[in-house]
């Protein structure tokens, strides 16, 4: 659809605190109430553009061997959150979050949740320690990274993810 | 200052979407000019206001028992997240953080890397395993949380927090 990918365009472009309305219904060859009439702001169409791209979440692979298997997801994730480009719509989304209630449950439940059950599913098999809260393990797989990222503490690189990965396994399987 | 107080009034009052230069100019009795004489804008203002507060990083206690020290850093930190009000400050700084690379650098380096210091000056102190990054221990206690405040998955509480610090010390003590 042409709105959501002249919005995703424009968010690669120049990013989120630059995108308007004006901008998209310009790119898009549409009038602004064409937009309106569909979404609520650009947090919304950002949104549904991030589920058109068929960003859909595929199950983890499971090999049989943990480490690699999460290696594997965690390595993307970080890969992708040290690309501006491809990390844009996280910034976006993100920043959507922290300033509007409504848009925040729609990202936690369309974005954020499928994620994580993905990687809860393949903990299911583990090998883990039976105590361990499948929720507080996601947790510290991808919410270390996460922080990095947001706050620019550090690099964010295959060994940092392997490092991730390593330290949560020692938490998992004590 | 009045500018500052005027700022963490409206904060709390009316959130920082609704914040506006014109709004704290009001407060305060000045006029905007008098504002952007002295900042580039809200985030920058919010910056100095959470500085001025006196939200100084004190040393964490040394008690010899690491988890009952950890647990009172990680129960503080849920506790203030959990605080829509006490954590108002917070959101709106990681909003600007995702928007504004400058204030990125300087929230990083006012208000993050100190908190992050005296949490890796009490783990130097250990009891740790001696191959484990200081970075990445620190990480493994506030990312979690960072990220289950921000992206609203799950509740804070204290039992939250020391299920993290559980799992952080399992990893941390293998």
């Amino acid at each position: 659809m042409a709105i959501l990918t002249a919005a995703r365009e424009l968010l690669a472009e120049a990013g989120y605190a630059e995108l308007t309305i004006e901008a998209i219904a310009a790119r898009a060859g549409v009038g602004k109430q064409t937009i309106y009439r569909w979404w609520r702001g650009k947090g919304a169409i950002i949104l549904d553009a991030l589920m058109e791209t068929g960003d859909n979440v595929e199950p983890l692979p499971d090999s049989g061997d943990l480490r690699a298997d999460l290696v594997a997801v965690v390595r993307a994730t970080v890969a992708e959150l040290a690309d501006p480009r491809l990390s844009a719509t996280t910034r976006a989304l993100t920043i959507e979050t922290l300033s509007n209630d409504e848009l925040a449950e729609q990202v936690r439940d369309r974005v954020l949740r499928p994620q994580m059950e993905a990687i809860k599913d393949r903990l299911r098999t583990g090998p883990l320690r039976p105590e361990i809260n499948l929720d507080q393990a996601v947790e510290l797989l991808i919410g270390p990274p996460y922080h990095r990222w947001m706050l620019r503490t550090g690099p964010l690189t295959d060994e940092y993810a392997d490092g991730v990965v390593d330290l949560a396994l020692a938490a998992f399987q004590k």
